[in-house]
């Protein structure tokens, strides 16, 4: 079974590849930007594209959206991390982060359509924010060096191991798992 | 002269009719949200829903759209005032600034278009973020009660005043002006 993983993220294709390889489903990669208004949360804005690129492609379509959650703040950087990052850099997140709980998590929603099933499946990672940037040399997404899963920076932990327990893996692995029963 | 103003905001439009009064040009309201993808400037926001409602329209269109750049960051909170303020509050926002260049200021632009002329115009206001929060009482809008204007949070500043010194009433007199060679 194929189906199309709406992306410009050619890392998170190969993640995506090979777990779902375990289910005996190929990913192909539809390199397309995502609509992503403001106001939506990361279920609204998986579900509005996976209609809408169904609606282009007439194909299973899958669409991920992810975003960090400071427990600090309500909604921070929550659905914008991108945004966030570009506006006030680690200087602005870590002063944020400074003598607050910093407690925080990833979560990865996806969501599945192929004409008839809609499906969304979530992961999530729990974790802290660290005081200070890791692995700046390292050629990973920004808030990876300074979040910290069981006290190590995600971006110290090999691609290999980090693909076992991230938010986005345990979304795919929930989609292979369903897709499994459908056949 | 009749021109069509695309906005949610009453107060935004009691304020360009105040205005455009003086050159003998009435401001109709079009209570329509504009459409704001995070990645555009300001003027790419005003340029771009100018000429979609023209074409719904098909009379001359004007759209406002501001921002507030505190000098501390690079583009902060920028074009993305209500966003950064329901993730973060004023909690947020005070401790980025502490200890902080102060300076900042409010950036309104406009565009408008009849079919034919498409011209832009910018007001700007420049002044300083507070420690504290004023006016927890008043109605007006949250960055009003932590931005200093001659020292003065413009949340004390009584409406007409404020009328004469704003970044929006600055791009409306432009926009006047303009109007006024026209005809």
């Amino acid at each position: 079974m194929k189906i199309y993983f709406i992306t410009t993220n050619k890392h998170k294709v190969l993640e995506a590849q090979s777990i779902m390889k375990e289910f005996e489903i190929d990913i192909i990669q539809l390199d397309e930007e995502k609509y992503e208004p403001k106001e939506m949360s990361l279920k609204e804005v998986t579900i509005y594209n996976a209609k809408k690129f169904y609606e282009i492609h007439k194909k299973p379509i899958v669409v991920e959206d992810t975003g960090i959650f400071f427990d600090a703040y309500l909604n921070f950087p929550g659905t914008h991390p991108k945004l966030v990052f570009n506006m006030i850099g680690y200087k602005g997140i870590l002063k944020l982060i400074k003598n607050e709980n910093k407690n925080a998590h990833f979560k990865s929603v996806l969501s599945y359509y192929d004409g008839q099933e809609l499906k969304t499946f979530e992961g999530k990672l729990n974790g802290k924010i660290s005081t200070e940037i890791h692995d700046k040399d390292l050629d990973v997404l920004p808030y990876e060096r300074i979040f910290l899963y069981n006290n190590i920076p995600i971006s110290s932990i090999p691609r290999i191991e980090k693909n076992k327990i991230s938010h986005r893996s345990k979304a795919f692995i929930e989609l292979g798992k369903w897709l499994k029963t459908k056949n």
